[in-house]
């Protein structure tokens, strides 16, 4: 509860409008005050998209050692897979997702793409992935307005009979002790609640240290901050 | 706990060197891809950095309207008290501060003072705040250092025999159960923890919307998400 230092005498109902005029001497200069405080904040917002073109215009000096991180992760089978599923907040995926998973060869973000902090994520799947579903490369365009989260565009994925480990943790969540959940779970044009936010993981934190996550070196008390998760300090 | 999805294989510690070399198929490539990591790190401190000037530049321009409001404020007995003592976060002030706070007359903030975000903060007394302490005003200088803080300056207030709220603080919280304490307690060279940090409230909150403060109109689900605090619906 909070509490109120204010005197009993001035927040008394029953006063009338002219006593609460005598009483209240910010009155007579409330639109003056509003006045500034609306210039203010449209310095505000002038400064925040200001700093945002500035974040798009290093987003773009960044992208070809994107490219080049890319090329060399082409090297290295089975790196985002290990990347994703070393992040603590992935760590209850169905293990269904893990032969999928896989064969996921590559990332790319475009990251804020309005000055919202909108962003499309793609997922590309090597042909060996074509056992499981199609298409191979799947989509999600997210999109901020005034806070309001939407999606613009998301791949529907068509999985291979049997194959769908989206189908394999529904079914494990019928036991209401188990949490698993698909990573392609994500993959909905519905609201996402409840779980991981598996664009934003990538976006914020995967995506700007994935050789930590792979090599699974990032610290857990960092985690345990963002998630909380509760660990076995035997993680360490 | 978190659950590791890698096979049992890669995760033998009594593999030898040269057959985790084998395992890994990052290794030939680590030092390259560290390379382009850091690469992607000093373009991202480049991008703080120059949002951080663009930042202080907008200060700048917002420095005449800071005035202009304080100079509306000053028509206003009591309203920097009022604007801080709505904040829930510092609704437990002892009552003993109220008289005080009563004299301030206004606060001055230099933020962003470098790439890291110090700040400093000055409150101002009017002379009716004599008869409680000297000097009248009271100056704080924060430095943020690699995610450290310590206190570059910090006034020190002489108090009037009997007239300290940091001494009804302290002898109110004799009593376990109480959690009173003086905002002017926050005027230390010691860390301050386990107690609301005023530095940042002031900058970060009211000083964003002491209209809304002094009115009391800011909402509580706001503060709930951002103290933890427990409030009755009455409140609203």
């Amino acid at each position: 509860m909070k509490r109120n230092h204010d005197n009993a005498g001035t927040s008394n109902d029953s006063a009338t409008n002219s006593s609460e005029a005598t009483n209240n001497p910010l009155l007579p200069y409330i639109s003056e005050f509003d006045e500034v405080q609306k210039k203010l904040l449209s310095l505000d917002e002038e400064c925040a998209n200001e700093q945002m073109n500035l974040q798009r215009k290093f987003d773009k000096k960044k992208q070809p050692f994107f490219d080049k991180r890319q090329e060399i992760i082409d090297k290295i089978p089975g790196f985002w897979c290990k990347a994703l599923t070393h992040h603590p907040a992935l760590s209850y995926l169905t293990s269904a997702d893990l032969p999928v998973l896989e064969h996921l060869k590559s990332i790319q973000l475009f990251d804020n793409l309005d000055n919202n902090g909108s962003y499309k994520l793609t997922l590309n799947f090597t042909d060996k992935a074509k056992e499981y579903m199609s298409p191979l490369s799947l989509t999600k365009h997210v999109v901020f307005d005034l806070n309001k989260e939407s999606v613009k565009e998301c791949t529907k994925i068509t999985w291979k009979p049997g194959k769908s480990p989206v189908e394999e943790a529904l079914k494990a969540r019928k036991n209401d002790k188990c949490i698993d959940w698909s990573l392609f779970e994500w993959f909905t044009e519905d609201e996402w609640l409840n779980r991981p936010d598996v664009g934003e993981i990538i976006r914020r934190e995967i995506w700007h240290a994935p050789l930590a996550y792979y090599m699974d070196t990032v610290s857990i008390d960092y985690f345990d901050d963002e998630y909380d998760m509760i660990d076995d300090e035997d993680d360490m």
